[in-house]
């Protein structure tokens, strides 16, 4: 068996899986939202954007993870 | 059979599953909320804050794990 | 195989699991409820406080548990 | 193959999962019942806490067998 | 390999799984009910004490294996 690698690119892989459905969710709430009650727009983007940024950061954080893996 | 790596890699990536769904939901639903109520936006969103903070150290602590597991 | 590492680590990661989307599920209703109610918000929030206490001790003492598995 | 590790870590993660979930539910469940009768708010509450203290207990347990199988 | 432990711990684990969805759903859909008839509140705290009685026996046989198969 010839199978190469390193498993630290299926570990950002797995990484990106909660992150992935987790945004993806609360952006489409979001617009759900802002069509619901477009004069509260301004609030829901910045809602979305904040979340979004707390989910983001645990993939980035897997992607450091990575590279602190492969090359350190 | 040349597989190479360090299991805390993968540990860190499940940590992000949770979370990262977590936080999505609790957002999404924010969301929903604030189009219903917009006169609440503000109480909404610090609750959002304290919910996603309380998930997010869940993933943080994940990340403390794989930096003592991979160089202590 | 070169795999290393020690299962403490995945142990933590899964500990995330439950209290990730736990966390993230009374807080999504927390949120729903607050814009059905507002005048409780109040309420809410001290309930919403006391169950992701209760939760977020759960991956507390998750992580407990890694520091004695691994370096005692 | 050099995982190493005591697999009693393995399961106080497995042991978070249900308690995690569980908290979570009846904690949600409070708030959209504090949502429609604000009135028996402090009925909920107590209720919130008996059941919390029912499933927290299980976790808490998952801890000491996690002790008893690691030190003793 | 050198993961060492005794099964014993994962099945305690896998015993509070059950339990604690369960005791979380009987607990929600006893505070959904009180906030519909809140004048039943008592007959239903009291069903809910007896329900998470028994299934919280279930997790406690599940310690009692623990024990006895750990230390007898």
């Amino acid at each position: 068996m010839e199978i190469t690698g390193n498993i630290a690119t299926i570990a950002f892989a797995l990484a990106t899986l909660g992150p992935g459905l987790g945004i993806g969710w609360l952006v489409a709430k979001t617009q759900e939202s802002v069509a619901r009650q477009p004069e509260v727009a301004s609030t829901l983007r910045v809602n979305m954007l904040i979340g979004a940024a707390f989910v983001e950061l645990l993939a980035l954080i897997g992607f450091i993870v990575f590279i602190l893996a492969y090359f350190v």
